[in-house]
């Protein structure tokens, strides 16, 4: 079958001094491909998601996301997606935890399956236990045509990044997540939403690659602000609503690559026991994209600075922030609300980076960690 | 109205050197007071929740629980009980999440808040915001009867844990929970648990506060532990099922009092990233009763020491872990798998208190923590 006309450079590591580096630098191209084919003018292609898909997305009332690692990342930002664009219920569940459990099972689910390889152990097995179960159908978003979920599932979703060689996750996650927002048009229209709302987001996503390319010219920024961490052992990483999982997906870059002890916190939650923890020593970086949780984010940020606490913002440019010696902001282009997770997942992936070269880890082959979890 | 005979210590800290001990130590009285009069021999007395409570329970096909901090952890824990014995959906969210985002509603709807203090902000916001979003009902589990959610919420269910003055929450917790397996029993019996079941679910809450005792007879045990952990920046806390979110409320309450960074972790997502921070200084801890995760929980274990972790156990007695250098086993008596997340927190408790005793810091008033987050 054929897929796109985008091509990635293959094999080595080209002009660039790590695969994790490349990849993450290959991410408009990787978007451009995921997008390619699949979006009308104003809507999402019938045929996106498989032959006959349309017949099942039609009547799909709940979806249930399983997945591990950064795949489960991206399948808490489409539950705020889900919920808020499509009008339709989602729960999202690691994978080792929803085979292990009796779960409810809402009528007319759809099962998702999220995972870079199509082999991830606990995924594939919450999906060949989800057949028993009583789910409408299975969809799979994955990189690999020929792994065991595509082929598995009812519906597949390839995110098309290319091989991703780096063990920590960048472009695939991203392809992940611009799959998923393609899921909520697919989803969406089914359950009235307005062929302004599903414009909107096509538009939205038709301007990912120049985004992306605006968030990776702040390389030389966070380069530079790398050096401030190279010599901590503990972050802490906070958002809110669908900001919340990229500050969980930045933390677990911190922790993969560079093994800082970098912990996520949804902003509200800080008073409710991380700061205790908050010194001079804990440096807190903040995802603060211009939407409506922004007035919200900088009563926390102040909370931080109260104790001491040193900050890095990755704000929209016209959120007005202030840089002082506590508070460091990096100015991020303004984007639509909605692609703000993916944009804003590009700056920490190269922080993580960055950060790690300082240290001299192994960036590609971080330790203890494989690039697929095949066995359980 | 009267609710129960049981009575606390009033007033100091009697024969304790801090409230926060003092009240892990009124564990088993609170869990007496808060059962007492609410079991018959066999199920749960029909007006616990208040009287007409059971024209709303019966009617309940999923429940919605928002709360922050500590409270959320019983949240958690309550989805798995809900979803596995009383055959009911539930979602769990933190509620400065939930009271910022579109959620989807379900058709009959039971939102519950759970609050100590029943003043927490955004909690009560979100029983406030619920009124408009179309739920069947709302229902408090809360500490305090003249509190706001009390008196804004259709039901309430009182915890009659006393006053909490330590600001990490012990006993708040555990009759939080106690209160939920409530919760469990009057849903449950609407929607097809057997009377079996209740009486299985009953005989179990009933054997609480013994248990509870037998675990707080491993305190000089955990006091020679905590030893080891005072030095320590950085530890991981593991668990699996229910009890993943008993490791979550272990390494809040170390932040909270000895303000080491601990993190908690489903033990199945190790592999997914937190693995590559593990070596000789970030100890982990493990909760790992005897039920069918056992197994899977042991092969975590041999993970974590390939990479030369020093772990230590809290483990069902009839597990037969061995100890040795780099595996350190508490026995804890064997329980009712069901009621474990509530015997499983209190050596947990004792842990951060005694690791907090020899850091030196102030156990009742953690810095930059307040007893009830009434501003947001």
């Amino acid at each position: 079958q054929h897929e796109s006309d985008v091509t990635y450079d293959a094999g080595g590591k080209g002009q660039y001094r790590h695969f994790m580096l490349k990849e993450i630098h290959e991410q408009p191209i990787a978007i451009r491909n995921v997008l390619e084919g699949r979006l009308t003018t104003d809507s999402i292609a019938s045929d996106t998601f498989g032959q006959g898909a349309e017949d099942i997305l039609k009547d799909i009332e709940h979806v249930q996301i399983v997945a591990c690692g950064t795949s489960y990342h991206a399948a808490m930002v489409a539950r705020y997606w889900l919920e808020s664009q499509a009008n339709v219920s989602c729960n999202v569940e690691i994978a080792s935890e929803f085979r292990y459990r009796k779960s409810f099972v809402h009528p007319n689910s759809l099962l998702v399956t999220i995972s870079q390889s199509g082999e991830t152990a606990d995924t594939l097995a919450a999906l060949r236990l989800s057949k028993e179960l009583g789910y409408r159908a299975s969809l799979t978003i994955c990189n690999v045509g020929s792994s065991s979920m595509v082929r598995e599932s009812d519906m597949a979703f390839l995110t098309r990044a290319g091989a991703e060689i780096g063990v920590a996750s960048t472009k695939a996650f991203t392809t992940q997540l611009t799959g998923l927002l393609m899921l909520v048009l697919a989803i969406g229209k089914h359950r009235g939403m307005s062929a302004d709302k599903q414009a909107e987001i096509v538009a939205a996503m038709k301007s990912l690659p120049a985004k992306i390319e605006e968030a990776l010219a702040l390389e030389e920024a966070i380069e530079t602000l790398a050096s401030d961490f190279a010599n901590k052992d503990h972050s802490l990483f906070l958002g809110r609503g669908d900001q919340y999982p990229i500050a969980m997906e930045g933390a677990l870059k911190l922790k993969e690559i560079s093994y800082i002890h970098a912990e996520a916190y949804a902003a509200g939650e800080l008073k409710h026991g991380p700061l205790a923890l908050i010194d001079e020593d804990m440096p807190v970086i903040v995802v603060a994209p211009n939407n409506e949780l922004l007035e919200k984010l900088k009563s926390n940020i102040e909370e931080v600075r109260a104790r001491g606490g040193i900050m890095y913002v990755f704000a929209d440019k016209n959120a007005h922030f202030g840089s002082d010696d506590s508070l460091h902001v990096l100015d991020v282009a303004h984007c639509d609300p909605l692609i703000a997770p993916i944009i804003y997942t590009v700056p920490l992936q190269l922080l993580s980076y960055y950060v790690a070269i300082i240290k001299g880890t192994d960036v590609d082959q971080p330790r203890n960690l494989a690039k697929s979890v095949t066995v359980e």
